[in-house]
């Protein structure tokens, strides 16, 4: 009997759905010593990692430079993922957590209390990484995990996988907490979204457009979505200019290619004369590509325009498009027309004109004088993160450890009975 | 040019988004003035309100008596609505609550500040009373609404509807941020479901199984679930039996038709001997019909047999299916095949036997030695509440102002950049 794609995804939702119980009761000691077993793994057979990047990578040839560079594992990075695993062991343990406490003058005590959500399937494209962090930050709250990750480093994330679930064996865990799935066929995807509803309890895309697009369509089951981080600066009129300086070019440049870089710079038009020049100069001194409304093209008619599509792209890439706004009510208006409820940040010494800003923006994260590449669950304070929520339900921003659980409450009584 | 109920959804959409940003900033005054007015009219007007109930009635006769009664406004109901309107109001404000705050090392002042989540839906059946409730709970939360009722109580929603608009008018804030579905085409709860996607944020079906599942299956946006409570009273060999006869009997006859009422007894087979007899007769005496597994049958031959299907039926009559289970591992066991994750109780004097069960059973409320019909948010201190979700994300049980807002996070720097 020929075994289908469809048996063999519920199989594998059937084996992580039996592992729940056992992960969600399982003490701290024993989930922080699955995750140092596998940080122990992969820095002892760091080379095996290497050589399997490696191949990853030969059949790789195609794609884009940035693509291959997020694939690639180097001996710096493989420290750094084990690193991450012993911080997140380290980390306190979110089961259990008392959210809050309260007592009725009936005499009834209350506690809402942190619970694990179940059974997460996370479905990522290409960083390795992903599948260390992933694995680890749902088994550390608890949770029985389906991985799906990018087809180009398959290889790399399978042996991967394979450790973790020696690690979780070793601590005396269910090994099948961590399924990965080992196919590149796309289909499997489609299985996880609505053939393992009932199964999966919670759906984590983290990806591009086009990935999490497909998720948010296809799922029966609930997601936290990550959507592109199409994230904006804006210079306000009292803003300080070495701030503007520094944080637009931190916000932009730092990294390219995450989800917190800034994409659009909007400077309030009564600024325009002194910010623009500066803040221009240290973009392009560092690499950067302008694209410019017509107000920006008047000053700088060196810089190419922008178009319409402009303001709604995620580059990734040293590219940023610039607009000159009418105050921080032409940003917000902008930020609300084009944004995607990512990361924005205000440059201004003015406190009232910041909280007028932070107030209105509905994005996961609002900052005052500060980068956009802030918006990372390290800086956070979270130990780690599976991305940066952009819905609007249970969790939005960095999706840490906390995130990963969910709450039930318990009240303790003494007989009483409902009048 | 015809307009289609497509159109009319669509526009409806519109204007309740149009109206968000309003409510998402309103003052706490404004929104508790808007209520105060609604309740002001709902007593002012109670005889429009009863008349129109009445026609509603009418319509209605071949409804079942429970139905009916749910369906009814009585001169208390109605002064109740008043009262819960006025409750609403006198809540703190959800809205811009700290939630958290927290500094790193670099300075940055991270604050979790609670907002509203923006459209939400709800799509509920009989009880008029759900659409004040509803409508105040969601308007507190500074979040735009749109209304689904029952088609039985369209005339006396409706109206309720229109005065919540007048009211919102009143207090200065878009009459739009309320919107009722003002057919009885079954079609619209299919446009909300999926074609509005983008414009609601956030479903909430309260009603019966077969609503629910409508909208799991055909939703497209976020839903918060409020399914069935087969709730569960377990009866421990260490029960005290004064509290188990008497929390037994809240549990189930306090009111029959509430999603918290019990629908299945579970008792310690060691204790069967002696804890059976006053506990029956309690519920007998009540008019409660119990339905029996051998066990129990073997001890009261009079008791019907129940059935596998007795197990998962929420009876919300005064019905009651028993079975002996071994232990608290048996009652853990059943809760876990035939549970809904909504309410269950445990009776024992044995901290540690209570313990092992509000940590196993994996229901959104738990209780040890208190009815299961505390599963309300008023008892919760809630003041009011949509339902009970029963799902796993963002809030599981009773949905009050707090669950109706998200959070976004406020970092205040001075110009910090990402190293």
């Amino acid at each position: 009997m020929r075994i289908t794609l469809e048996d063999a995804m519920v199989e594998m939702g059937a084996c992580a759905r039996a592992a729940k119980a056992a992960l969600a009761g399982a003490p701290a000691d024993a989930k922080n010593t699955a995750l140092m077993a596998a940080a122990f793994k992969i820095e002892l057979r760091k080379n095996d990692l290497l050589s399997i990047n490696a191949a990853d990578l030969a059949r790789a040839q195609n794609e884009s430079e940035a693509f291959r560079d997020r694939m690639t594992l180097t001996p710096e990075r493989i420290a750094g993922v084990a690193a991450a695993l012993r911080e997140i062991a380290a980390l306190p343990d979110p089961v259990g957590r008392i959210v809050r406490e309260w007592t009725r003058p009936n005499g009834l005590r209350f506690q809402r209390v942190a619970t694990p959500i179940g059974v997460i399937a996370i479905i990522y494209e290409s960083r390795p990484n992903v599948t260390a962090d992933a694995a680890a930050i749902a088994i550390k709250a608890g949770n029985a995990v389906i991985l799906r990750g990018g087809s180009e480093c398959l290889s790399t994330n399978m042996l991967l996988a394979r450790w973790f679930r020696e690690a979780l064996a070793e601590a005396g865990l269910p090994a099948d907490a961590l399924q990965f799935v080992e196919t590149t066929d796309r289909a499997a995807v489609g299985h996880i979204l609505s053939g393992l509803k009932g199964t999966v309890d919670l759906v984590i895309p983290r990806g591009g457009k086009s990935l999490v697009k497909r998720v948010e369509d296809e799922a029966r089951v609930a997601v936290l979505g990550h959507l592109e981080g199409v994230c904006h600066v804006y210079l306000d009129r009292d803003a300080d200019i070495d701030k503007a300086v520094a944080v637009t070019l931190n916000s932009k440049m730092r990294r390219t290619g995450v989800c917190g870089a800034a994409e659009t710079l909007l400077i309030d038009r009564a600024r325009l004369a002194d910010l623009y020049a500066p803040v221009a100069k240290a973009l392009k001194d560092a690499g950067c590509t302008l694209k410019g409304d017509a107000a920006i093209r008047a000053i700088d008619p060196a810089v190419e325009p922008a178009g319409e599509d402009d303001w709604s792209t995620e580059y990734l890439a040293p590219i940023l498009a610039v607009a000159a706004v009418d105050g921080v009510q032409g940003a917000i208006a902008h930020v609300a027309r084009y944004g995607t409820s990512h990361t924005e940040t205000i440059i201004t010494e003015n406190a009232v004109t910041a909280d007028r800003f932070l107030s209105a923006v509905d994005s996961a994260i609002v900052l005052h004088n500060a980068s956009t590449q802030f918006a990372d669950g390290g800086e956070f304070g979270f130990g780690a993160e599976i991305g940066i929520a952009t819905g609007r339900l249970h969790a939005r921003g960095p999706v840490g450890v906390e995130e990963l659980t969910t709450f039930k409450t318990v009240v303790r009584g003494d007989g009483q009975t409902r009048p």
